[in-house]
């Protein structure tokens, strides 16, 4: 199946798939059922092995997956393999988390470089090592461009987010994480994944007030 | 429509509404068409009077809704006209950026308690007007019965959450937002949402090497 044919689910699964086949490859455990797999997962094994089979056969009948064989072809199959350079616009509270947030790296990111307008930002550690200062934004599309950058984060107000991406864009990157509440317009071979943390939550509640009431109407 | 019918979308997009009247009404704009609404949020009119219409008819044809009797019913909907008391489990970096996270207060959430086990961080203020200290764990149920807390965020590593969430979920905690790279069981009257930092960031760089092959396979 082409890459671009394999729906967002299973590639939403794959990342789940390769967190779990990590922490068995960590516990000593060489192969594993898509049965195991699926019930660590809160899934059938007839949808792991649907799933997998998107990318080609793996698994052996009666054995299983090999567990270090099948992290390494997930990995591969998500571009994990290699590690991808990062960058992150806007070092406020939450941008300044997330450039210590160790689960990036875990997952084979590597935050190169943190940006802002901010005179007051500019030159603040924002890293546990104290090797990543904040940076100006005058300096944010020779990075993008020196190491080769394709992903960033954006982690400033909705009022100059779409400004941000423009400039991420024109440097260069085609995959943005954008935490401002906003929606932005990119073109058509950049991808967008906002994460809007208020809306989320209110997602949630709602949820939580639907089920209190018994599912009955206001 | 009962609540519990309305397609998950359509609640995704109600929080849209909401930030987007919001932004209208303290622009001072009295009325909205569904056209001006749809266009300021990538959606067409016939997308914005259906959602609207699964609860009911506000707009007046020619006219348009009007921004602030708009608002207030999607508010109403939502939950989001009365406040809603929150509490947050695991103190660390991110832990601590949402605790001072501004998004959730201007969505009418109110964050009552900061909780950690480790006693480096009990009693460490975790607020901008420092009315807010992490408490011990031993102090959650009782916050929880006396706040009406129905709303938990767990920010704790994998191999804990799943105790945390049990133990909001015994206090009466009914929605949790999980930051925890694990999936939670929990009962059917409780909802979760997985806030997967690393497994979004990893979506989007496949989707970059998705559209970077131009389409083909590997």
């Amino acid at each position: 199946m082409r890459p671009d044919a394999v729906p967002a689910p299973t590639v939403r699964r794959l990342s789940l798939y390769l967190r779990q086949l990590e922490a068995m490859q960590e516990g000593g455990k060489s192969t594993v059922s898509s049965r195991e797999l699926g019930a660590a997962l809160d899934l059938t094994d007839a949808q792991v092995r649907k799933d997998l089979a998107c990318f080609g056969q793996f698994g052996q009948p009666g054995i299983g997956y090999r567990v270090a064989d099948l992290a390494a072809r997930v990995r591969t199959i998500l571009g994990a393999d290699k590690p991808r350079n990062v960058v992150l616009v806007g070092a406020g509270r939450l941008g300044s988390a997330l450039a210590r947030y160790e689960g990036f790296g875990e997952k084979g990111f590597r935050l190169v470089g943190v940006f802002d307008e901010d005179p007051d930002r500019i030159g603040r550690d924002v890293s546990p090592g104290g090797d990543l200062v904040v940076r100006s934004m005058d300096d944010l599309a020779a990075m993008v461009s020196e190491q080769n950058v394709r992903l960033g984060i954006i982690c400033v107000p909705a009022s100059t987010a779409q400004a941000v991406a423009d400039r991420l864009v024109a440097a260069g990157v085609k995959g943005l994480m954008n935490f401002a509440p906003t929606p932005l317009k990119v073109p058509a071979d950049v991808t967008v994944s906002g994460v809007d943390l208020a809306v989320q939550l209110e997602q949630v509640s709602f949820q939580v007030g639907v089920l209190a009431a018994g599912g009955e109407g206001p």
